[in-house]
């Protein structure tokens, strides 16, 4: 019985430190070292291997990320169980991420920074943090995360998930029925939610007309949720203010990429949020665990939801 | 009985609307227009009038912002009492200000802004806030409002005052013999301090020397506080990692300031914090009804202490 890691290596090595000393019964691999193919029972991946098929005992696909749109699920066998990351790290880092990109478009701060590098001083009324809606798409464990430490600001928060969700001190609003609702009180719209045939291209030039006059946009989910073409018409045109993007549709953009220089848009690479190497070693090890007393794993993913 | 109101225009028609609703009886002038001198029973200013004895009748001077240093306290008749400006909105703007500047330093934004403009995709080690030690000089109003929002995110969280504060979850410093135990566990530096003769030129290479390598600092205080030319070459030699000013010696700085254009220095104009021009009128009247009623006002200044 063995578990075979293949993702970044330095983190590799720290996983193989933590489950050495709290599962030493449990031969830990780093791809491409695999052991005996037919002893790995659990996997923890980004991309895993092409040809499955080479480990017959497989139970367990864990993906290392919160999400598991990188994977391909229908090349992992229907009966194979697919775990996505539920991490603490990583709903902190998140947070900070969007109290940070909520309080830089509140405040004007693209705005501000521009202005004091090319020689000026000029303020704008200042917007207080009441008169300013913050809504967020996905209402994950990431979000509720985000919206726990947005709410001391006084921000009116509100939020928009495929099935209804009820937090206190958020507006819920769910389905296709009531995005238009959703979207016409956002101020700042914050995008945290998973990658799926649904929400592919979400936000487009439509969903964007549907946002108040002046506002502002922060992708911290996928690239694939952003038409960025849409997103710069929405900037040049003057409907949409600024946006704060974690994420882009390739990665990294071309340098000459107007999702790097346009002025109205601060991008970030892809650092929002990161599991705790060590913490995530815990998790997954805690995960087994539970699979081998045969109780239920937290994070298995919904295959026919896609997260 | 009149008051005289001299500051900015547009915020002043704004108070003036508030003082007619709420107190038609007490005359308002904005600055040149007095009215009769000797009805001036207040002032409320950013700077008093050259001669203050054209107003033989004047009772109080309000300060309409949280400071008094930009008011020659020598120039003001002693008997005159002085109030400094304790308003809710100038409190949570500079919360989100902090918090703000933190979470930049903290996450290191100032370098991934400049990663993605320029072309890379560099990630950094991720540090958890719990590693990341934020310490504030100065712990009046301002200053606990924003130790109040950074405490949820679980930064270990310090304080240093003149005299000592006791602030639940933050470990409070007090005097010049406790300063460097405090600089010594700053990882981010934030000075709210109010600028005193004491306090002038207090952010100098000596201090800067006491924090701890790869150390960052925050100034939304007084540009008086900072000595520009020692922060610069504190950074250019690598010791401090980053900045975030919001005030500056001189304001505006020269086009051609370093403070503008040192790539390690995020400078907003002057921004962090403005009262809300309503909720400020109200402050005032509040107090004047307070002097009336031979109760004490909020917010005067001990003279002794300069704040």
């Amino acid at each position: 019985m063995a578990i075979l890691y293949k993702s970044e290596a330095r983190r590799g090595a720290e996983w193989a430190r933590v489950f050495a000393e709290k599962r030493p019964d449990l031969p830990f691999y780093i791809w491409p070292e695999t052991g005996d193919p037919a002893a790995v029972r659990y996997m923890a991946v980004w991309v895993p291997p092409d040809d499955l098929s080479e480990f017959p005992n497989l139970e367990v696909m864990f993906s290392i990320g919160a999400g598991v749109d990188q994977l391909d699920l229908s090349r992992v066998p229907a009966h194979l169980p697919v775990v996505r990351m539920i991490e603490p790290a990583l709903a902190a880092g998140m947070a900070e991420y969007v109290v940070w990109s909520v309080l830089s478009l509140h405040r004007q701060m693209p705005f501000y920074l521009q202005e004091t590098r090319g020689g000026g001083w000029r303020q704008q009324p200042l917007r207080e943090a009441e008169a300013c809606r913050v809504g967020i798409m996905g209402l994950g464990v990431l979000a509720q995360a985000a919206l726990e430490r947005l709410a001391p600001f006084g921000y009116p928060l509100s939020g928009w998930s495929r099935s209804r969700r009820a937090i206190p001190g958020v507006t819920c609003y769910a389905g296709a029925e009531e995005l238009p609702a959703f979207l016409a009180a956002c101020d700042i719209l914050v995008c945290l939610l998973p990658l799926t045939d649904d929400t592919r291209g979400m936000l487009n030039a439509d969903l964007f007309a549907r946002l108040p006059q002046g506002a502002a946009v922060v992708n911290a989910a996928r690239g694939g949720h952003l038409v960025q073409a849409d997103l710069i018409a929405a900037l040049d045109a003057g409907h949409l203010s600024a946006a704060v993007l974690d994420v882009t549709e390739t990665e990294p953009p071309e340098p000459s990429d107007p999702v790097r220089t346009h002025k109205r848009i601060w991008l970030t690479p892809h650092i929002a949020s990161m599991t705790g190497w060590r913490s995530a070693a815990e998790v997954v090890l805690a995960n087994i665990a539970r699979h081998e007393a045969g109780q239920p794993m937290d994070g298995v993913v919904d295959r026919s939801r896609g997260y």
